[in-house]
């Protein structure tokens, strides 16, 4: 941030009195303009033993799978959010079962957020978004080709607590790898 | 918005090709602008049967009482910040349980998130935007002078885990008063 969106005055990065962070302040208007991380937000939807994922048609990470999900719009809940991008990137309708995984990611400012989901029916597809989607049977998963950790730490739960027989709630973190 | 905050130059309100929603989209470098929901994170700290609640010394709801929450930073994780807050906001040091509950609240753009959280010592006392400090057991709860609805909500939702034995995870939402 470089210009104070409010008034169109330079920013500069102080520290404002009774806060102890830097912050973009306007050098005119004196607006403090802080930032926070975004949520991502998704579903892991399941068809008998398989789960929908989706190819990614845009960077980062074009050619890799993911679950379908996307940045949360303001004016929306996280549930209409998990079922909007569903809906967006993979043209599937799903009923949200319970709230799954959320995994911070702060080295990108980023929260991800999934809901396992029951898809309505097979009439799925590619959206803009995506190159191909597909229904994965676990032992056809493909591991090595998976867009992101968060992805790859939200299936592995679902399979862990499959086995065992009962779904839970997973929060946790991603790191950087070193 | 008003301005670009990359170059400083108007911004105007326009769907981007490929999107479906209307962005801040700069005259000038082409930037888009895009607005999300923010994340505020707080802890319902427990000491035997009583929990850790402040009265707020900022608007809104200066005077009213809340858990210790406030909203995320960049660089830390769901759990860094509800641990972060509650030193702020009340002095104090925890421990985090689990997560507890997370409501969305769209007509502000925010989803409150709360961790369960074991009280380490009672060395606790007023941060700078808190006017005091108190632990309450379930009766003496000011129910009747909470901050906001996420707070009642989510102090239900826990004294009916506690009565019933058993502390699940809660997602939901806050949706405006009719």
């Amino acid at each position: 941030m470089n210009f104070c969106p409010t008034c169109g005055a330079p920013v500069t990065l102080k520290t404002p009195p009774g806060d102890n962070l830097p912050r973009h302040v306007c050098s005119s208007c004196g607006a403090i303009h802080y930032q926070n991380p975004k949520m991502v937000i998704g579903c892991l939807a399941e068809w008998d033993d398989a789960v929908l994922l989706c190819r990614r048609a845009i960077e980062p990470r074009y050619g890799l799978w993911t679950l379908p999900a996307g940045f949360m719009e303001i004016g929306e809940t996280v549930a209409q959010a998990a079922v909007r991008e569903t809906l967006e990137e993979a043209n599937a309708r799903v009923e949200l079962t319970d709230l799954f995984s959320m995994l911070s990611v702060p080295h990108v400012n980023q929260v991800h957020i999934f809901y396992r989901a029951r898809l309505l029916d097979l009439e799925f597809g590619p959206g803009a978004e995506s190159l191909e989607v597909q229904l994965f049977p676990e032992h056809d998963i493909p591991w090595q080709a998976l867009a992101f950790r968060t992805i790859s730490t939200t299936l592995n739960h679902y399979y862990s607590d499959r086995k065992a027989g009962s779904f839970g709630f997973h929060a946790g973190e991603i790191l950087p790898v070193k």
